[in-house]
């Protein structure tokens, strides 16, 4: 049996999608168990919209809510019986293994790192989203609170990604790249030029060098290695070009008449295309490197991520990553 | 008189674009005298395919070539009778303006540095292209070569770029934010909270804070400061998104019979679209702070973006750019 703490309360489309995107985890196994935190009568109130075992979903009272423009240590310090401190706290205890949750980063890195707290000897926990490519998706890595990062905190990255990507995605022996302003090892700034014949070295991780940014999108490695601020652009440009570029097709294809009946007949099929390079979509993003797992789902997520984020959650325990994450220290 | 020295065997489409993009300049002003540097026979004879008034364009023999892989440092060195190194001595010596290529990135931004030389003052010289936006364009000041940068170097990266924009660009009291992982003035790394508060303080830039990644193609400011290594991500992966979600949207709109027909319909308006959102037809990137102008267009251009540069760098002496730059250290 996983045991998995929801955040009701977190995220755009709370608590709805979120008790929605929880029922149908449930409904898809039967050897995981939810504890939806929040206002106990607000999530009862939605769960009876749906039809479950009620052995697998539980509510667990959380009588206040860290909102995302809250200073978040202050908010995990003060705000003891909010949803995130209350699903990290059972976390911490062993009562749930992952907690899963679209409200605030910021609050969700800080609760990560004091509240669940991190496996002994990992130096900082990253946030590691998956994006999509040409050929699929690649993780990003790290993405989080991290910034200034030294050699050392890189290559653990290197190596939680390594594991990640191979036993919770599914990719073998996945191409770990570290992001460079171009292809050579003699270039870079301080950070990547020490770190890159550490990663070298490493018997563990399939390296295959430097990645410059232009091919990320192109799929051209599997799990990409950075510090945190980089890692962040990388991630934000990602979806500012990806809508200002759909926003601009669409508009292109409202300028004349000729085109307005084309955009008709393109529309299904195009919408599907976008929607497979659109970020939001692979919402689950794990905090790597904890006693447990924490999960950061996208804030727009709707039940079908929210759902794929408890299941990934499943496979993560399953797989015993936090072990494999230990071994590999 | 405005005199340019421009590489006539940098690029994919030297010499022919080049020469082409050349005599477009020539024939749009009289004003201008232009230096094409390079092999004299290559050059000339693809000269004579053109009309223009002779003593408008002059051939300047320089008999080797420095390739796009050739490590740049030496190549500078040892390559004294290549085209980027006898127009940048004309720079230097004062017998040109400005020098335009289309070469190799590496050996422009060692070449600017060390045989045009910085303006006294100016720390390091940064490389500020213009990326498209939804609302016209930006500039990205620094995709250089400074790694490493200090909280100095970006705020005259700021100045400088502010110039640019007004002066060059035509943009009124442009205004300038910081590449940020987040709004919030205590949010970044150690170099963007150092520099932060620096820029707050000077008077003669429109400062707006912080801007992240998300908000750059949606043109949230019109100069993007940051430090090379960020700056380079960016640039570079805009173009990598930008040619994924294209190349997806075309294989999208191949995917049935009925997005056949559409994509006929829509391809035309599309295809004015996605041009707009093509970060090389912005082709010239000045290098700044220079003792003189040094422009590198990109390695792709065709004759309408080479022609472009070279009015580029008629304004920037025109509007006395360095005399402006120099009065703001």
């Amino acid at each position: 049996m996983v045991k998995i703490a929801v955040d009701a309360m977190g995220g755009d489309n709370a608590p709805g999608e979120i008790v929605a995107g929880a029922v149908m985890a449930a409904q898809s196994r039967e050897d995981i168990q939810i504890f939806l935190i929040g206002k106990e009568e607000v999530v009862s109130e939605e769960l009876k919209k749906h039809t479950y075992k009620k052995e697998q979903i539980e509510v667990v009272n959380a009588t206040e809510v860290i909102e995302t423009e809250e200073p978040p240590v202050n908010a995990i310090r003060t705000k003891k019986d909010s949803s995130i401190v209350v699903g990290m706290n059972m976390v911490r205890r062993g009562e749930a293994d992952a907690f899963c949750s679209a409200g605030s980063s910021g609050a969700i890195l800080v609760g990560g790192q004091v509240i669940v707290g991190r496996i002994k000897g990992v130096e900082r926990p990253p946030l590691a989203p998956l994006i999509p490519t040409e050929k699929g998706v690649s993780l990003l890595i790290d993405c989080g609170a991290n910034v200034d990062a030294r050699p050392s905190h890189l290559v653990q990255f290197a190596k939680m990604g390594s594991i990640y990507m191979e036993h919770v995605v599914g990719i073998k022996n996945p191409r770990v790249a570290i992001v460079n302003i171009g292809a050579e090892e003699e270039k870079g700034n301080a950070l990547v030029k020490e770190t890159f014949p550490l990663l070298k070295e490493c018997k563990d991780i399939n390296f295959i060098g430097s990645i410059e940014a232009r091919e990320i999108p192109h799929g051209g490695a599997d799990v990409i290695v950075s510090e945190a601020f980089v890692g962040n652009v990388i991630l934000k440009l990602y979806e500012g070009v990806g809508a200002t570029l759909i926003s601009m097709v669409k508009q292109g294809m409202m300028t004349s008449l000729r085109s307005k009946i084309g955009a008709l007949l393109v529309k299904p099929a195009l919408k599907t295309t976008l929607k497979a390079f659109d970020a939001s979509q692979y919402g689950g993003a794990p905090l790597l490197g904890l006693k447990g797992l924490v999960v950061k789902t996208h804030g727009n997520s709707k039940r079908i991520e929210v759902c794929n984020s408890i299941l990934q959650c499943v496979t993560f325990k399953e797989q015993a990553i936090n072990e494999k994450i230990k071994e590999s220290l």
